[in-house]
């Protein structure tokens, strides 16, 4: 470990960032200039998102940094899942308060393994002194024709939802509460796993999809808002994970799974595929504008809302 | 105005950021969905960079709103101006202690009235409650040919550099001092102006460039060791603002201005292109490794730093 007072932004980020690497081969200049330069595929549209971390915000002080290290690196992944693109580049740039070697030998650890993982390259990125916070720009491919959106449903989609729904909105509550968690639960907070095969597996099956980052009502809520469609959702199949109150799951954020809508007319074509990627069927999209409930084929309300960022 | 507390990510970007445009022709998809789409051009390059800047690491908390907005946006175009590309689009990650509309009213102000000014669309972005700091990211075009890469100085090229170095560097020495300033030279620091018109103009004259963001001392350097060659500085024939110590300026960041070399062979072809764009020939690569120092033809030493970021 080398004294923090003799370290600069230049030799931290050739130490942890820029290690030799073989770069993907649309990568024609990456880490190291004013910019990096990419050849980007010809015959694909370029697939681009950015997500913040912030301290207190978005995670504990006494946050893993390894956890950190994926979580920024997976939120932004999920979202280029949720358009069914391929992950290609990312750029990171961290906010540190100090030079902690530790800290970010735990940060790198996650955010790298969890990009080799899909064959993500960091192109580029920053470092600055400032209050523990971390910007992750991902991007991607996806042709034209598989491009998933938001605004996409259509009146008779069957909705779709991916994983167990709750885990990770517990462990938040329970972090808070700073009430005891176990690990499975904090490990659905901490690693997210986002849905990239997933989101390529959907192109050619969904109409629209979304991660729900921000909870399954308020994601949903934004496709039926893009789309001037409105839905019912099936609380008695929403797949919930064990002990977690439905109600609580639906509207906690953070679980990075997919919600889609896929045709009814497909729905025997699919329906074992979607079946095999532990996906199910949680409610219908309706011309009726705004979003209702039912539970065991009864009408019932619901008041709870998606994490609001202010 | 309307009360901070009804306001929610989703409607402050809406009112503040994803205003109706006319996108360009490559904007497949912009704000509103988990990614936006772009169709890159085939037959360029895409050139990507991203830049932070935090409160009291990069400006003073005093800084007026429509300043940040500029600054954030004009670091990120001058990498692009330091590698030749053309701008085109910019993503916004924005982390805000609180929503204070007359601060956002002001920080678009600077940041799309620059924006405006080449022709850059904002597809992209989050908005987080944090400490005040800004991250652009942004990116452009450049032909394979046309790239200005730090690694590319030849021995015996000529040293150029663009503009009137020292006013930035000494606004800042004023303000940290809280000492008076004039209006132009808190000008220069506030609102640098992207030099990307003069980095089209090098695609074909110069071999390197670097935007001089943290001293021309200390980016120069990175030339060098990119390069793998030396230089010696010709101090006496350095530009420098009314009243500034050259040895000041030369180590003073801030500037955006640009440093590239150009082989001597094409002098007299570009002088007069060069000395209309304000470039001034201020030294001379070598292959002795390091940088050295004449004034009036007497080899002089100097002890500055550029500025560090840890």
């Amino acid at each position: 470990m080398k004294s923090n007072n003799s370290r600069d932004e230049f030799s931290i980020i050739r130490e942890y960032f820029d290690k030799p690497v073989k770069y993907r081969h649309d990568v024609f200049l990456s880490i190291g200039d004013d910019c990096s330069l990419i050849k980007a595929k010809s015959n694909q549209l370029l697939a681009q998102t950015t997500d913040t971390l912030v301290e207190r915000t978005h995670f504990f002080s006494n946050t893993p940094a390894e956890a950190i290290g994926h979580k920024a690196l997976a939120v932004s992944l999920s979202d280029l899942a949720a358009m069914g693109a391929v992950p290609a580049h990312v750029f990171l740039s961290l906010t540190l308060p100090k030079v902690d070697e530790r800290w970010l030998q735990g940060f790198c650890r996650g955010f790298f393994k969890l990009a080799k993982r899909y064959n993500v390259d960091l192109i580029g990125g920053n470092l600055s002194r400032g209050s523990l916070s971390v910007t992750v720009q991902a991007q991607g491919y996806v042709s034209k024709k598989g491009v998933l959106r938001r605004d996409a449903a259509k009146v008779g989609d069957d909705i779709w939802v991916s994983g167990k729904l709750g885990r990770a909105g517990l462990a938040l509550q329970c972090l808070k509460k700073q009430a005891i968690v176990s690990k499975k639960i904090l490990h659905a907070f901490y690693y997210p796993e986002p849905r990239i095969k997933l989101g390529r597996q959907l192109r050619k099956i969904a109409h629209s999809a979304i991660d729900i980052s921000d909870g399954l009502i308020s994601d949903l809520k934004h496709i039926l808002t893009a789309s001037h469609v409105g839905a019912t959702l099936f609380l008695d199949t929403i797949p919930i994970a064990k002990n977690i109150d439905v109600r609580v799951a639906i509207a906690a954020g953070e679980d990075y799974e997919l919600c889609f809508t896929v045709s009814p007319k497909n729905y025997k074509k699919y329906r074992s595929i979607l079946e095999r990627l532990h996906c199910v069927c949680i409610g219908q999209i309706e011309s009726q504008l705004g979003l209702r409930y039912t539970e065991h084929d009864h009408r019932v309300s619901l008041s709870e809302q998606g994490y609001r960022h202010f």
